[in-house]
């Protein structure tokens, strides 16, 4: 897949407890940085202080040491956020951080909320003021208004009222607290290092810093971490899960252990040996499109036992920022990221495996530029998920419904849009036998089967829907 | 006066109806540059949106053609700040623009609050969330919390519940509110150009973009413009007027015509003239400390019909940080800034003329270095204000009571302190027969009698005061 | 191998008659951005005036599209340049312009000299001054006092002087020059665009404009492009050739075609199958040091019928600087760009496949961490490339003699030191045996035996050679 | 006079033999910022090796601590560059520093070459190269390629085959050379500090780090610094002196002494005091353009027994670029820098007092503005030198001889463009009678009468002079 056809919308890290906490988070963050490249942020707290650096930018562009030591004390958390358009991006970037009654608080918010809107014009009629469009702040602005008493029932109070996808984190002066939505949308896991303790969206980030994975936040969790130690709270009824299964197919990076402790690239390469099972073609080389179908391609190719090969080289210098020539460049738009390599497609069949197809414009350019470039003599390609046909209200940004191509197109009319020789994606049964209890997931994007209810009327959602 | 000994805390500008707000908007900010140079920003609105860019720097520094073209539409506020210590200044610059039940609304502030603890405690335990420090943010919160029914009467409940110092301009998407404290402290003038109406701080800011000045928003007054013109409305019941003396003195441009149109260089010429009338020396020049002190000189020199003389030339490219050199240098401090011309010094009986004297640290290098690298015989050092007592609370920066070195020492011990031949201070009558309508001013910093109350508990304030 | 290990040292590119010459030299640069990271730069001529732009950084962010369009006209050449260390690099990024008899002048060259420094002495008693350090610059001045008539054979008697490897392009107003030494040490070639001609170190500049490869510039042969068409003349007397092996090992694109078009990848992919054939193990997985090692990798995988997976997923959002924690992580320094799959390699037998070891630290870190963190039970490290024993004097940057592990070490003692359960580097007849034309090769790294003649008592190479 | 109509070219300061060589000249050239504001650069020795940084901007924009703390070494030559338009501004700035057969060398230059031209021509027929435009390059080159056998034999060698004004400062590893042309056309003196020597283009560079003025750098002279003490040469045979008159009437400081001493201010007070017994008027206020027509206006003042006042305020905060609204304001090139004073100006009789007319806009521009905003009733314009009517070759920017208003007008002429009611340039007797042993200036710009001999082929000089 494309970076621009999907985007995951955060990756978040925490720890308490641990001399070089903002380090720690810019490391964590760093780990986490396919998750959300638009611009990233480090609170932390000194016991008695909060101090926020944040940017646009990449983690290693953002933060330097002098901006590092800035970040005193001895917990800290952390927010990588993808990247959108528009200009006044600087206000999105997290962690938000305010002054209330509670004093000092910040926070960083992976997910997306359903009844945002809903939420936002109540707090306004009772004299709330937003700061940003992000429904992030919604949630900060229910802790505050929250009559509870103490910090921890304001935040279980606050959750109780919000729908939606959510994996947050909390920091105050002296406590991180940790919670999860009631369905596990997003993976978020719990690690310790040298006695102190680490949250994260994925374990790739642990292992970076060397902590140690004990195991995930459970959905409906309240995890509070203070100088009490760390205490579990059940702060949201729980009916059932919803894991997404997207983030097994594409979104979390493959060395990383989540939804319980499952290898993310284990069970991509299980879909690619499903997918051979189901979809074997004769053919002379098996190759990838790079990075996101490598591991499924393994699969293919140990199950098909069609040799694997790389026939699409990757450039990895790929700046922001891209300056076209004003005259046509024939595949230009994925020639300046994959080229590929005559010397092993020539008159071959060729099987390329992709993860997903979104909008099919990309995977078109690659199906031409393998015939045309790469003079292959013919070209199958094979998909290691089902069709993906309906918007992500959960904290992916999809395009709408109709520009997904599966949404509005047979297989067969999909294939001779892509000028492919032959099309097959993985069946649904097929993606079903693989995850570990598949009961537990969310396909919304395969089926329109949307688990957590969501406001009708919210005009940002329905737009997506019915676009 | 030294920039650093006491610093104007802002300077406002705002337009309503005009094809090139933005613009200027730009232009007013940069004519009201000397009232405050940490940052500037302005929010314009285009009927339907409020767009907002701010920036630390110099208004010249931070606004380009592409972020003057992203300023949309027909109305704007500007605002320019001062320039304090610390880190974290970027999210005090002003128009702060917030969302709330009114819609988008931006506020530009300049003054000072002396009840906003107060205020801020009382709407956090309400849910309120702050985002900054700043008072200024108190009052949108105040007006976003109240109950009334139109934004005009939520203005008018907020400006009442808070006591202090200020000139308001507050722009919504059809309509810019202009507001000025009951006591007049700050100036605030109305003006037109080309069917626009204006709003400044100092009409300097007219003049640039060829405006014409009307009359000044009155204390107490709410001025209301829209599609139907401009209307007046007495917000807050106002029982005496404390204009800011040290406006006339020090702060505002001397081309500007303040506090009901008398001209500052008019005003700074006739003290310098009562003060040659008050303390004549026989002498061979007289010489001003540049730029503060140059008005005042003028009518010295004129009033004693001894010459005047440019003796300190300044040097007008300094930057804003400066690396000394780690051997000493004599007058090091004084001298990057001003140099004396021994041609016009050497073995004369020198008059220098300062607006007034705040640490004393600076003057006594500047008369040393007149004694030392100029060779003056005499050095008479004429102030043309009163001896400055007591800290402000009402939007000007000042340092505490113990640092005021005429709040602790005699005017004699104070010229011991400079080295200087004699001293003479404006007499308070002095400065009472030059202003006119002497009683409609605060000059709680010659005599310790504040106008406005203020609430002593306030650490803040009680911090200046007592230290 | 690691970046850090050893480095090509340029990447050039030029292109005649072409209407958005420097847009094209832009992406040609891009598409060579492996072969030097450190700056680049394009020198335009529009057929009366050169225009210059260069800078250090990435091409994609050095180059915007004002920058672009201020380099007019329809010829280009662009160089990028490898990173050093050291403060006032930017005076060495290239091209180098000038000003002299010859009208202005620029050139990029990709190599580097070997008698630099007598020639230098020589033309500074002359009375030649130099801006830098780069050897380069001796070709602009043996250029510029050459009393030949004409520029081609100023550019002649020039060539004939240098000893060392060297792809030159050079621009004049009027005309491209392509030179290249009489042994082909690095690679060049040419093609075709749209009736203009192109000029560059690999063919993979071509492919991302669309050009086709025609020839390579041929060792010793000088190409000259002007108006009249492309003429060759022979520059330099040729005995043999000497290209680089490395470039086919590791320093070109796998995707380029070079050294009379043989494709990098399946060379690569042919030395890890030989690898195989020589120096089989019993195993579970065979996996790459990404990204250098792939293509060996599936080479060896084919060939032993082990399967092939990646035990190793690298982290593509490096930046330039990375900040340490104070507290030791283990295996830090590799674990930021690499992190070990448990999944695929707990309690396996793995082969992990590299192109070569240079210091052996890095090499060490990654079996260390494939054993500790990736729980391996046995590790078996096998290298696509003899022993690099000696330094490079003609264009890579290497470690002097004595940091080279094979050059002081027998391969057990360097398993040892890598704590590996097996080491096998390829045997130096494997290589013959896969490198087309195998006598056409320079192998002074694995054999010492240097091709082209260098001046001992130049410090800088005598330090390589005996440090 | 305004700074875009006429440009002092450089600003250079030396120093050998301080601990903090770097600081002070980092110092110096602070001091000396308004003889150039384009760049800055100094060029240190640590008696090994030289460091040089510079860039475009102002010194202290360009200078922070880091920078400063790499220039190592007890000796510095510094330079300050005047503002041009067009882009390759970068390579201009000095010093210029190269590598020859003397070693390192390193050059400032204040002044411009007048046969530059020709000599570059012939030292590129030898093969020289030139990497910038600077006339200053060539002194480089003809140091490089003299064939004497001590440096300052080759610098004297070198300066006696230029043409034209320099103040020229030459740092080698070992030694800081300063040579003066032999009509002494720029400023150049000598000061001592701390036992170090330090050379400065005018005086106020000493006063700042507190050196002493011992005396000037003679026409023809060459002083050369080293660890043997100073010592002076006679390097240039020196006929007639032509001090640039222009020194005292605009560029040099008001506070420095310079040609022998002699006080900059003290020769415009004078020059205004013989421009009020030239021209009296009966008037109500005399007022200067400011900031260089104050002291002449002090001097008129005095002399005519006319109160003097600032009547027009000028605005210190001007940025480098400044955004024009689209709609027509009045006066608004003026008006940004320069705001009348109307209670001091309405219905007087108004002298307004500056150094010189160049082109007339702007004093026509200022004129009207005085009355059409200012409301004077009569507007009386008084300039403290004679008409100029011929552009400068020797190191001042000037416009072409046809932009020069009083080149093509009478002076009735250009009261009328003015739209003055009286105008009066100061006589040419009159300037004689005021400057010190007047038969030892330039005067070439009143009178056309060039006293160094310039080729006439030189196209540049010849635009200048026929256009």
């Amino acid at each position: 897949m494309n970076i621009y056809d999907m985007k995951e919308e955060c990756g978040i890290f925490g720890i308490y407890g641990h001399p070089e906490a903002a380090n720690m988070a810019y490391l964590g963050l760093y780990a986490l940085q396919h998750r959300g490249q638009e611009g990233a942020g480090i609170c932390s707290s000194d016991g008695r202080n909060l101090h926020l650096e944040k940017s646009l930018g990449y983690v290693s562009e953002i933060f330097n040491e002098k901006r590092l030591r800035r970040l005193l004390g001895e917990s800290a958390i952390g927010h990588n956020r993808y990247s959108t358009a528009g200009g006044n991006a600087q206000k999105n970037v997290q962690p938000i951080m305010v002054n209330s009654s509670l004093g000092s608080l910040s926070i960083a918010h992976n997910g997306n909320l359903t009844n945002a809107g809903v939420l936002k014009e109540t707090l306004e009629r009772d004299g709330a003021i937003f700061q940003s469009n992000a429904d992030s702040e919604v949630i900060v602005h229910l802790i505050a208004h929250s009559t509870a008493r103490t910090a921890e029932e304001k935040v279980i109070e606050a959750v109780n009222q919000i729908h939606g996808a959510f994996s947050l984190l909390i920091l105050k002066e002296d406590e991180l607290i940790a919670v999860r939505d009631s369905f596990g949308v997003r993976p978020m896991c719990i690690g310790t290092l040298d006695g102190a303790y680490v949250v994260a969206s994925e374990t790739c980030a642990f292992d970076l810093i060397g902590a140690t994975y004990i195991r995930d936040v459970e959905p409906g969790e309240m995890v509070v971490i203070n100088k009490n130690g760390i205490n579990s709270i059940r702060a949201i009824r729980s009916a059932m899960r919803a894991h997404c299964a997207f983030e097994f197919i594409y979104f979390s990076r493959p060395d990383s252990y989540i939804f319980g402790g499952t290898n993310v690239h284990r069970i991509r390469k299980a879909l690619g040996r499903q997918l051979a099972i189901e979809s074997y073609v004769d053919a002379d080389v098996v190759i990838p499109v790079p990075d996101s179908g490598v591991a499924a391609t393994i699969g293919y190719a140990n199950q098909s036992i069609i040799p694997f090969d790389f026939g699409l080289v990757r450039n990895h210098y790929i700046g922001r920022t891209f300056i076209e020539p004003k005259q046509n460049i024939r595949h230009f738009g994925v020639k300046i990221k994959l080229n590929p390599v005559q010397s092993i497609l020539r008159g071959k069949r060729v099987v390329v495996v992709d993860d997903s197809i979104v909008r099919g414009t990309t995977s078109k350019k690659i199906v031409k530029m393998l015939r045309e470039v790469g003079k292959a003599a013919e070209i199958h390609v094979r998909i290691s998920s089902p069709c993906t046909i309906s918007p992500c209200f959960y904290g992916i940004d999809t395009p709408t419904r109709n520009e997904l191509i599966a949404s509005t197109h047979q297989v067969e009319e999909i294939r001779k849009y892509l000028t492919a020789d032959s099309l097959s994606y993985l069946s649904f049964d097929g993606l079903n036998s693989v995850l570990p209890n598949p009961d537990d997931y969310c396909y919304a994007c395969f089926n329109s089967k949307y688990p957590i209810s969501f406001i009708r009327e919210e005009p940002a959602q329905m737009e997506l829907f019915l676009a």
